[in-house]
């Protein structure tokens, strides 16, 4: 794990508040608290006595339940729930915060939420979406780690209704945790995304059912790492994958055009067009390391 | 990296030769030397300079282009070439060893490499197929790693022409650089790894195909993970892919009904079915690990 830089302390700290303290909203709570970013990290949650257990490890500051204290104590609130809860958590926070305060969220579809939160308007003209493209099949802030965002990129999605002012001041907290940030509209982040994690997501989860058992023994490094994503939290998944439904099924449809190229070079016995085509895969594959 | 376990030099040791010096070739030199094995590691090839570096890094003791001199002063030979190139290798050391001189390979594919060395026989009675499952998207024997095979299986394929003293022979080998050897008939093998390896890097091949040139930088740690074995030779790939490509094509099938289950729920928005899917893949790839 690399050394973090840790900047002195300053009077402007802000109060942030973290709502799901799980892997990613600990690690958010982790990275604040070592970087020296926050004044105080308020968790928020359903089960206080998990919240208890996050600032016994010093994750947090305050541990509540209520949404309200939240928002009335901080100047920004970070929803690291599942997809489908975070517009409803939107809409509790601006109801009791003040009109300064900034709302995001880390979830990794971004449409659906961008038009639920939409429909608050004016109430929710203070939220901006994230997707911090940081993740673990691991779950729980007993696995956070303060480092997670180190030279990650975050995406954010303001819409038109979103000042200026509010989208840099976001892209200034990521950037204070390690990330770099791009923007883009919730729209055009779905479609990459389908494309990038989603599909992926659900391929490994297809490889991984069809294993028989009597195989495991020889699913060797390969079979592994190609299916690692598979063990992700089924629940959230559910939640991400109906979030962005349609591109996911263009996306499979893409993916299952290419695979039929592949099956018909392999049944033909056509070491050309295979050779070609697993040329422009490693291309690609390579491009990225 | 383990330790590896040095055991007293014994004069009984064995004179390996191994044709096909590059990181599996080499790995397998490499563990050979740092266990005390061979009393002496033959590397065959067609570069002499390329065998000479590896000689200089004191993996093999003496580099040769001839086969026949390395059958004719190895007690054991084990071919790491393209598995399209075995067959003949195996053809040309019989015609130069001894009757005890004991030959395999570790190629991914079993089932054509047994037919073709059935047809020589007698010539071909002492060769046993060999497949350790341990790989690298790596190349070259400049990363060969004297611990590959450690904890790993190694899969071995006698047919009904060979001998129990040579299958145990094979056996004590790959045991002495530290796998497990599990035994099956090479169609066996051939079934079990088209689902296993040969699938899954068909199915990397294509997600990594797709991927769109914009989206490359947003592509995270699942895709990248997802994709790593398309990184493979695409001229070692075509040989394995080609040399089974019948059970391939029926995993392809087989991979391509469960994704069109996925499908049918995420067009649905039936989040009870994903939900379920998700389950069993979980379930499957978590007994993995």
């Amino acid at each position: 794990m690399n050394q973090s830089p840790v900047p002195p302390p300053s009077t402007d700290r802000v109060q942030v508040a973290i709502v799901g303290v799980g892997l990613i909203g600990g690690s958010l709570a982790a990275a604040l608290k070592a970087r020296h970013i926050a004044a105080k990290v308020i968790g928020v949650g359903r089960n206080i006595s998990r919240l208890e257990s996050a600032q016994s490890l010093g994750l947090i500051d305050v541990a509540t339940t209520d949404i309200a204290y939240a928002a009335q104590n901080a100047d920004l609130i970070v929803f690291c729930t599942p997809v489908d809860l975070i517009a409803q958590g939107v809409e509790a926070a601006v109801a009791a915060g003040s009109p300064q305060l900034l709302l995001t969220d880390v979830g990794s579809v971004k449409g659906t939420i961008a038009r639920e939160v939409g429909a608050l308007l004016p109430a929710g003209k203070n939220f901006i979406g994230s997707h911090p493209l940081a993740g673990s099949e691991r779950n729980g802030f007993e696995n956070s780690d303060a480092d997670l965002f180190e030279g990650k990129t975050c995406i954010i999605t303001p819409c038109p209704w979103n000042s200026e002012e509010h989208t840099v001041r976001l892209t200034k907290f990521w950037e204070s945790v390690g990330s770099s940030v791009l923007r883009m509209t919730p729209d055009e982040h779905d479609r990459k995304l389908a494309q990038t994690s989603h599909l992926p997501h659900v391929l490994a989860a297809a490889l991984a059912t069809i294993l028989e058992e009597e195989n495991h023994a020889i699913a060797a490094t390969g079979f592994r790492d190609s299916t690692r994503i598979a063990a992700g939290d089924p629940d959230l998944w559910v939640a991400i994958i109906l979030g962005n439904a349609q591109s996911i099924v263009e996306s499979i449809d893409g993916f299952s055009d290419q695979l039929a190229e592949f099956r018909a070079a392999i049944e033909k016995g056509d070491a050309a067009t295979l050779k070609k085509l697993l040329d422009v895969a490693k291309t690609n594959r390579d491009a990225l390391s």
